[in-house]
């Protein structure tokens, strides 16, 4: 029952770092990032390649926490222990490394990280305001300057008018597939979504195109015939689940459900809004409005999720944190509040990247999964 | 060998709470705060009083954790729960209270506290950048703003300035308490002056000049006929150590060290830097300045630590964290490798507000003071 696709998605994904190296030898520079929040287009249009380093591994935990402390967000330790281990090869392929100020962890970390690789931050504003967001727009803007500058390549209006419409593309793609997932039987699983997600911040954003063409005539093909996925419905919300950290996603789908939606940065986050437009501000827009838990007043952020609840058919919520994750954590309390209000049944699950709390979540959430 | 002054200090603050009740029945409004970024200037200019809210106790955590996580700073969460529990008479006579964009715990647990009591937030940007001055200085004017609608008092030009005048002479009187505890002896113990701060916090401004004043007579004195406290001389830094949370100077103080310091918001944060000039503008400036871990590239901060060490000529450093405070956590590394730089020995603590690790604690504090 496995997708075509999904195999083609591994297969680019296992031949990703050769044709990366490939690419840097042709001249191109890379850049790293840690964030939903970096506006790619800018990057592509700089003839460039974004890639996200956020780390899911529990490996480089341990050499991390000779720097940092013990009780912070595993994704945050995670990176910082890839970069200083050198044991991620898009980590050390990158060029410069884009920072930003979402997160105090991530922030603070960042201020180690300087001294391991070159870093530029973005300041993101704690709040949703006019202010705010011309300090945004600014740092878009800065953001361009630094990138012809490092690439050499100037940024013209007509490479940019190219890249938003790709990126968009991508969106539109994405935004189909959720169409798609809001059938009953749903035609694909939540973990090769995720995966889908996961890659998309890896794989060059031509062959994300392709992935997404391809998987979208497939499960066209099986919404006709009926073909799917039983189960209890699950949209996820929460931190985002990078590449190595699929923990949750597999024990729902192991005890009788099924993810159709994740509000999270390897979910809606990733793809919701398009740009509207192609000057910076345009840009800058569009990346303002995601809804992180970072930001002050995030209310967005549950309106969203009631809206995906409903569109996706979704008959229950699992709101997942990664632990020491404040912002996530404390913006649970509300959006399980809410949730309630309207009869929409959630569970909250902490975990970090470690397998010792597997048993005890699987129970949990096999409980959930029944009680539904 | 008790201070004549600190029992007259303890006296004050026993009355305290009638005091505030005489105020608020003539008339005057309560402004409470979480925060030395709040310009109590404009507070005082508005014939209205700010009090200081933030939790140094226990109690009032369990029903904290009703709501936040328990993986929490303290403070965040023992000022919550007294909100919750209403057991607080500060945060009771409070009619609004002002909350601030600092650390992520603090502003996400203020969209939740905001159900329980009226609050304003003030946004401070993360960096330390001309435009997020700009922002602030917004900021600050528009909580002069919301101080004449509350108090219904016009803050005139000749009140600003008498009251930028009466906060910097409590300044003033700070900088002379620390001048003088460059003696060695020291006149004067840090349990001391780290009540001093924390009823700085909540008593009269007038009480505070007038018990400063007799202080620093007292301690002339005393420096006069070379009285005073010998030991190992401690300069105490990172998080603030709020009214009830006195363990780690009391443990330094048991174990043969004398506290001659404090770089915190009960210490040097709360006062260095005077108001230059009588604007909003030059208000704002001056708490821009404050060097909080909660901002991005903290580092004037370190050169004060060792300029703090030089001055105060301390034999080591007590760098104290409360558990889950990312932001004092993670520049603790940074902090700590500046100083080793030096020669200037340190060690970092984390706790919280129980006393279960008291014993660990005095361990550690003991070996570290016998070494140095
Ligand atoms: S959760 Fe927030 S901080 Fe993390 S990647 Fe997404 S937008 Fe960035
Ligand atoms: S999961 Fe939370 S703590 Fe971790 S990097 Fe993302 S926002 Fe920061
Ligand atoms: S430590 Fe920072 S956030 Fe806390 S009171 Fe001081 S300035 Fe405010
Ligand atoms: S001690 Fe740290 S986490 Fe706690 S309120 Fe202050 S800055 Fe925030």
């Amino acid at each position: 029952m496995e997708l075509k696709t999904i195999k083609k998605l591994m297969e680019k994904f296992a031949n990703r770092k050769e044709q990366l190296y490939k690419q840097k030898e042709e001249g191109k520079k890379v850049f790293g990032m840690f964030c939903a929040y970096v506006p790619i287009e800018l990057i592509l249009a700089g003839n460039a390649i974004p890639v996200g380093l956020c780390g899911g591994k529990n490996d480089t935990i341990p050499i991390a926490e000779e720097d940092l402390p013990r009780n912070l967000c595993p994704l945050i330790k995670s990176s910082y222990g890839f970069k200083k281990a050198k044991s991620c090869p898009y980590f050390e392929v990158s060029d410069i490394v884009i920072g930003e100020t979402t997160c105090e962890g991530k922030k603070k970390m960042f201020e180690l990280m300087e001294r391991l690789v070159p870093m530029h931050i973005m300041h993101l504003p704690h709040i949703k305001d006019e202010d705010s967001l011309k300090i945004w727009i600014k740092e878009v803007e800065k953001l361009k300057e630094l990138i012809e500058k490092e690439t050499d390549n100037e940024i013209t209006e007509e490479k940019l008018k190219e890249m938003v419409d790709k990126v968009n593309r991508v969106r539109a793609l994405f935004y189909k597939l959720y169409e798609l997932r809001k059938n009953k039987p749903v035609p694909i699983k939540g973990i090769d979504v995720l995966k889908l997600f996961q890659f998309a911040y890896l794989l060059d954003i031509d062959d994300t195109i392709e992935i997404l063409g391809d998987l979208i005539k497939e499960l066209e093909e099986k919404v006709e015939k009926g073909e799917g996925f039983e189960g209890k419905r699950i949209l996820i919300t929460g931190c985002p689940m990078v590449a190595g950290n699929n923990k949750i996603v597999e024990l729902i789908e192991e005890v009788g459900g099924v993810v159709v939606g994740e509000e999270s940065c390897t979910g809606t986050r990733f793809f919701e809004n398009f740009v509207e437009g192609y000057s910076i501000e345009d840009i800058a827009k569009r990346y303002f409005k995601i809804p992180c838990a970072c930001r002050f007043k995030n209310d967005d952020r549950i309106e969203n999720i009631k809206r995906l609840v409903k569109e996706l058919n979704a008959d229950g919520v699992v709101y997942c944190t990664l632990q020491y994750c404040h912002t996530f954590n404390v913006e649970g309390a509300r959006v399980e509040e809410e949730l309630k209000k309207e009869g929409i049944p959630v569970i909250r699950i902490e975990t970090d990247y470690s397998e010792s709390d597997k048993e005890q979540l699987k129970t949990r959430l096999e409980a959930f999964i029944e009680m539904i």
